[in-house]
Order: C-alpha cells, then sequence, then structure tokens
C-alpha cells in the first residue's frame, strides 16, 4: 500500500490546501504552525482520533540550553558553543554537526518559541538522578556533569521540562497543539496516510484510509511526512534495528515507519536506520549509588551518566547485567526517586550474591575490592565516577534485576530495555526528503523520527522532542515560503 | 545518475539480451554460470578493465561444511544441521534462518559446484590460528573449535580454500569466470552501469558509461545487481555505517554501492545497511598465545574465537587495545605465520608495560594474575580460551599495537581496523528484488553483497564468498526459468 500513486489515478480529493502535514505529535504541531502562522493554509492528518501521538506519551523533556531564562535563573551560564561540545560527544560517534549546530545556535529562540506557545518551565532546578522529577521543577541534569562529558564541555544542566509533575508530555502537546490550531492549522483524525500522491516527479498529496474508505488530500505546496519512527514495526526492525526486537516499547502502536516507507517506496534515501535508543530500566538514584556489573561482575561505565548512555553501553557487554548495592546506599534513595523498584536478591556476603546471580566465583569480591580501594582514596580510577558518589560498599549487599522494571514488577519486563528509533528519512537542515541520488523531492518534507536528525549513536533525554520540534519548525517554514 | 530512466527515453541499444549481469565478481559469475548452462543469453557488464572485482582480491576461502569430501578426508564428520547451529551463533545475533538453512543444506552439492568449475581443494587441515594458510592446505578452523561455538555445535572445520598458497581471490575467480565464459556467458568489460531502465513498471536493462559515452543495454528476462557492497563510498558509510568511516578497505575503489542506489532510487528496500565486517590487523596466532586487552587493561573475550569475532568484539570496548605476550609466547609463533607483525613495546614488569602504554596503573598486573592462576588451574573461568593456548605469562613482556598492521608498518594504519560492509538490497532467498511494499520489483535480481545475505551482526570469513555464489546461483537459476 505503500507505492506511490499517480496523480492521474485520483479522481477526487477531499480537500485542497497549501501545506498537508501527515502525523500530530510535535515535529507535525511544529511543522503546521509554522506554515500556518506564515499565512499557509494547513491542514494536518492525524491517523488516531486525536491529536499527541508518540510525543504526549514521553516524558515531555525538551532538550535546550546556550543561555535560556531557566538556566540563567538557575545560576548557570551557558552558551551554544559549549552546547554543542556537549551534544557532539553524547549524540555520538557521527552526530549530525551541521544540524548540531543550528540547534545550538538556535536553542534560546526555541526555547521563547515554546513559551510563546503556552509552555510554562518552572525556574528551578531538580538537583538529583532521575529518569524524570516527581516535581514541577524546570530543569534537571542530563548527564553533562558526568564524565567524560564535564572534561569536554562546561557542565551545565539542560533537560528543560513543562511545569508538570511526571510524565509531561500530554502538557507539552496540549500547548503545541493548541497554538497550531489557533494559527490557523485544521485537523482531521482517524485518517491514516498509505501512500504519496506524485505528479510530474513532484509530490502534490497523499492517499489515506478513512473509517474504511480510501480518501485522497492535496497539497498545492508540499507535504510534511511528521508520523514517527519504526519501534511498533516488527518487520522494519529485523530489517533496520533488529537490536530493538522483543524489547519493551516507549510508544503505543502507532510508530510503524508508514511515512518512511511510503517516501522511501518513491526512491527517498534513509539513514543511520539501525541507530536506537535503548533505555534499561534502571533506577539513576540507584545505580549511582552502587554499580553497575555485567555478567562477568565487573562494572564497564561511570554509573552516573546520563541513565540512556550505561543503558546503551549494556547493550555491548556480556549479559545478563546486574545494579548492585549495600545496604546504605538503598536506603539513601529518596522515596520519590524508586518509582517502585525493589532489590530482587539479597546476601550477606558477596560469595553469596556471586552465587545467586549466576557470576564467576570472585568476580564480585574482586570489583567491589578495587571500587572500595579507589573510593577510599577519593576517586574513581577506572571510570571517573563523581566522588559524590562514591563510597565503600558494605555488606549486607543487594541486587536489582533491571529486567524486573518499574513500578515493582512481580515478571521479567522482556529484555529490561525499552527504547525506539533515531534513523529516517535523509532530509536537508531545512527538512526537504533527499531522494538516493541526493537530490530534494520536490514537495515532500519530513522530520521528527521519521526522519534521521541530529543523533549520532548516542541520545540524550529531550533531543527527541526538541529535533523534532526544531526541525519541524524550520520545515513549515521552508514549505510556506517554498 | 542512479535516477530510473524510462524505457521509453532509450534511443538505442548496445545489445539486447535475456539476462544482463551487472558485475562480475563471485555473484556475478555464479549467476552467469547458471544462467547460460540454462540456455538463456547471458552478457556480464563490468565497470574494470577485466573480471574478479572485490572477490579476486580476497583471501578465496569459502565456507563449505555440511560433509563435504575435503571434510571427510582430513577425518571430520559434518551435517547440515551442525554447520546450521554454528552459523547462527558465529554470524549472529540476527542471522538470516531462511537464507541459512538453504546454505547449510545446499553446501555440499555447492561444494561439487566448485570442483564441476575447476576450483581445486586440496585434501589437507592447516591446523594453526591464521587469517589465512601459508600453504595449498584445503580446509582450516575459522572459530569453530573456540567457546562458545563449541558448546553450541560440534567443532568442525568448515573454511575451504583453493589449492594456493595465501591470497586464493584470483585463483577462485579465474576459475569462476572461466566456467561462466565456457557456459556461455559473454562479457562487456569497461562499462559502467548508471541506472536501471524500467517498462511498465518491470526492470527491462540499464543505462552505462562506456570509454566516456552513454549507451543501454536491453534484459529480456531480467537484470542480476552484483555489484558489491558499499565500503568505498565514504557519504554511504557516513549515512548507514559510520563504523567503517576513517578505516582501512579490503576493496579497491569498486565498492562504491552503485548497484544498492539503483535500485533503491526505484524503491527497492534494503536490510542491515549497518551491519559490517570490521577486522584488526592483529595476528590470531600471536593473540591466542597471549591476551587481548582494552584500554582499561582487560580482557573482554576468549582469544582463540575467529579473529574476526574479537576484532568485533574490540569495536565496543574501551580504547585503544593491545595485544600482550610474553617472550616464550612470541618465540613460540610460528615463522610462516608472523606476517611481518613485530612487537611496539616490550617491558621487564607489567608496571612498565603499564606506563608504556597509559593503562591504569595495576591494571595489567590484576588481569595478568588473574589469567596466570586460571592458567595454573588448567581453565580460563572467564572467557574459556581452549587450554591449548593457555599458560601462565611470564617476563619479560611484549605489547603490540594492533593498528600497525600486517607487514611490519612503521606508522599506525589508520585504526587499525579494515572491514567491509554486510547489508545491501532485501532479496528474497531467489534473489528477487523486494519493494519497499515487500513485493518482487519485476526483473530485478541481486546476490553478493549489493543483497543482505545469511548475515546477522556476526561475520566469518567465507561466508562472503560463499554466500555470494550460493545466492548468485539461485538468482541465475530463478532468472533462466522466469
Amino acid at each position: 500500500m505503500v507505492t506511490p500513486v499517480p496523480a492521474a489515478q485520483v479522481t477526487r480529493y477531499e480537500a485542497e490546501v497549501d501545506v498537508l502535514v501527515v502525523g500530530y505529535g510535535c515535529a507535525g504541531a511544529a511543522a503546521a504552525y509554522e506554515a500556518a502562522i506564515a499565512g499557509s493554509e494547513v491542514l494536518v492528518l492525524e491517523r488516531a482520533s486525536g491529536p499527541g501521538g508518540s510525543s504526549a506519551q514521553s516524558g515531555g523533556e525538551l532538550y535546550l540550553g546556550g543561555g535560556t531564562p531557566v538556566q540563567t535563573a538557575c545560576g548557570f551560564t551557558d552558551d551554544a558553543d559549549n552546547m554543542f561540545a556537549f551534544l557532539q560527544a553524547a549524540l555520538g560517534p557521527h552526530a549530525d554537526e551541521a544540524k548540531l549546530r543550528l540547534y545550538c545556535d538556535g536553542s534560546v529562540e526555541h526555547f521563547e518559541w515554546f513559551v510563546g506557545c503556552g509552555v510554562r518551565f518552572t525556574e528551578s532546578l531538580y538537583d538529583a538522578p532521575s529518569w524524570m522529577p516527581p516535581t514541577t521543577d524546570g530543569l534537571m541534569w542530563l548527564g553533562e556533569n558526568a564524565w567524560p562529558y564535564d572534561t569536554l564541555a562546561r557542565p551545565v544542566p539542560r533537560g528543560h521540562r513543562p511545569a508538570t509533575e511526571g510524565w509531561a508530555g500530554h502538557t507539552l502537546m496540549d500547548a503545541l497543539t493548541t497554538a497550531a490550531d489557533t494559527a490557523g492549522a485544521r485537523t482531521v483524525t482517524d485518517t491514516r496516510a498509505t501512500a504519496l500522491i506524485v505528479e510530474d516527479g513532484r509530490v502534490v498529496g497523499v492517499t489515506a484510509r478513512r473509517y474504511g474508505a480510501d480518501v485522497a488530500y492535496r497539497a498545492r505546496r508540499g507535504v510534511v511526512l511528521t508520523t514517527g519512527g519504526f519501534v511498533d514495526n516488527e518487520e522494519m526492525l529485523a530489517d533496520h534495528a533488529p537490536d530493538l526486537l522483543g524489547h519493551g516499547k516507549v510508544s503505543d502502536g502507532l510508530d510503524d515507519g508508514s511515512g518512511i516507507r511510503m517516501a522511501a517506496a518513491l526512491g527517498a534515501a534513509t539513514r543511520r536506520m539501525g541507530f536506537v535508543e535503548a533505555a534499561y530500566t534502571a533506577l539513576p538514584a540507584m545505580v549511582c549509588r552502587g554499580m553497575l556489573v555485567n555478567g562477568l561482575g565487573r562494572r564497564f561505565i561511570n554509573e552516573d551518566v546520563y541513565p540512556g548512555l550505561f543503558s546503551h553501553a549494556a547493550l555491548h557487554q556480556p549479559g545478563p547485567c546486574w545494579v548492585i548495592v549495600d545496604e546504605q546506599g538503598l536506603d539513601e534513595v529518596p522515596a520519590r526517586d524508586r518509582w517502585g523498584v525493589r532489590p530482587t536478591h539479597g546476601a550477606e556476603t558477596l560469595a553469596e550474591l556471586e552465587g545467586d546471580l549466576g557470576l564467576p566465583a570472585g568476580s564480585l569480591a574482586e570489583t567491589v575490592a578495587t571500587y572500595n580501594r579507589h573510593a577510599e582514596g577519593g576517586q574513581d580510577l577506572l571510570f571517573h565516577k563523581n566522588p559524590r558518589w562514591l563510597r565503600p560498599l558494605e555488606a549486607p549487599f543487594a541486587a536489582v534485576d533491571p529486567r524486573y522494571g518499574f513500578g515493582g514488577s512481580a515478571q521479567p519486563v522482556g529484555t529490561g530495555f525499552s527504547g525506539f528509533t533515531l534513523g529516517g528519512l535523509h532530509t536537508s537542515v531545512d527538512g526537504e526528503v533527499l531522494s538516493v541520488a541526493g537530490e530534494p523531492i520536490p514537495g515532500l518534507y519530513a522530520a521528527g523520527r521519521a526522519a534521521s536528525g541530529i543523533h549520532g549513536a548516542g541520545y540524550i533525554s529531550g533531543t527527541s522532542l526538541g529535533d523534532g520540534t526544531f526541525f519541524g519548525r524550520r520545515a513549515g517554514r521552508a514549505l510556506a515560503g517554498s
């Protein structure tokens, strides 16, 4: 069904507008807003019964910096170069330098755009490791203060959060879709785009299914694909990103790669289709107070990095991995940062724990002895964990199986990873979809996780909503002016 | 230049044949042979001035088994299931089970096909770790006897080699192209295919550049793309397999992904474009006698695995990696397995070596102490290296920087890795190229490294020539019968 349809075969259009946006997540809202505010007639097609997509189901973090008012109010000084230096390393190797440069240079303006759309940020810092603060604090660290990133850029927190306790994706998307609607964008829901309509080598619309009927929509200036990634499409995962097969999902079945396939069927190029975010359901507040070990009982990273990065490192370790803590460490995890996670094993000695976890005899004892020796000296000589989290571990010990997930699951949850895809259509910095020959395909744009964005092999919270909205806006502006 | 050309725009064809094969490496030769022997009129287009491609520059190993005459003569009993069990693990995770099943079930017949084409195999085993035997022995181990593979399948050697000392790719390709030519396939050299010609949704030929002129060739039954991978195309590497950027190459500039791009421009699907083989220029005969350590001075794998696998593991370790040996180990490496590789560092103590290599103080001492303790007990409790290679290491010690490469280089050679790409066009088991919609594209076939074959994320020598010829033959037969 993804094969392009010649315009000559289309007999009737439900509507004809300047700009057709396919998918009403964050990138679609940003594109729709900018095109509409520039005076274009905009229609957003959304396959669900309402707007939001995966963006609305997310934590709502936005990776922003360079000196935003929230950073300044919290006492931090930042600039675009400093932000670039951190992200180039943390999203790497192989971050997209051209897109990243624009993203960092435009970050303060992008913050102001969110404020203009009605997103509110509390000017306070949540100063503890967490996947997501349970407070309304507007700023959080996302690993900027962990080695080696603290040696590559001046450590400044850049995790910006809408003023909501916990999951803030809905808050964010309510603001953005309201802003787009107010700017004049119209929406048609329950309408799933099926193929691109092509005329003389130009994309002029899409076909769609709507309540069981085949319909078509025409676009005078162009189509923006903001249909999301492909984590919900097992066949595409098997073909392009098998690391995520069998893992948990962060989406709700909607990220089926439809936009990527519609465009690829027309000869569009894709990029970095194997790159993924794969996150452990392990608690940063617990992990940093103890250690993360692999199936050989060895540490392999400083546990205070952004938890997506310690998770990603675990993908390449001999498994299974375990979080090892002692009683004092467990006690020190603030109740609000526990998320229902409980130790799966407890033991009076490391030898006992090695036996329970199936680790090589003596391996954990050796790892803890080295760790404790370094902790006593005040320096993690292997992985440079911040001394704030360094303390000799003492019996009794506990282990947490990351597969048990948040909320105190009684059963392992898949592999313990959940994630999403980072690869997608190859786009210019203005969202033009490039063909395999490297030329823009007339009338076709993409943004958000349907496209390959600023990311290399790494990932930091807030960079997907951040990049989706930033380049969604650029695509909307480019189309309105095209 | 890769955009498909409508047949209506082509005014003249240089030739019209049944089957057009694009690229005269091993997959092209296999396809051409089978199509020709089945009675089809076959023309092979080759961009170089003669046949061979990357296949001719390779070591010429063929991964074959299931009970070949060479295996039997050397005293080994094998079967297809045993071969499948090994390859599923060694080429995994995510090997293509359907293709792999056919490959293993057909392996003895495929061996006989090579013999029929005039490839000779000496019925003797080279029983030492090596990238490539300097003898004419016809059989070699490729990690089948290393942990954990020896626990998953009965260990049997399956590396088959044409009777040539050292690099045997030319020997192999001389035989295959002679067989294809004798079967009736014609060849046009110095002719670089540029785009597919399409008529009514069917591929009916290719356009090409020949001595500066644009020419066209027509195919009545179809076109087989056997144009190789894309390791020589830096832009495609950046887009799909950045792990190989800046690394050494095993090809000669010809693997530029042209066939993959020509087909993708028509809406063909690709698969596993990020999967690569990346091999260290480290000597198996030296590594297995000592240890391979990462930038923390730690071992991370049993050093007797197939060297492509210890190399691949090194890609995910904190670098730089080092080969550590002692004097006795160095002395024991047979002269014929040294390939000019020399230690880059020597030291009387491990502390001195740690300092010279920039490893954390005490790290190498701890690693060697554990290793020696296990060696004295006769068991590598961490990585299960075969006891044959286990012996306590004693001063004086030496280290080899894998970046210095073979032949005693005086300067580091890139990153020390060289490799090639494993991803490519998504094909059926008969070589039909599938569209993004999952349907065969009429008239279009592919095999060899222009296609995604039996491989998952792993690689074993001989599986690329093996899969290229096996599925090249299937494509040729399918086309002849289509």
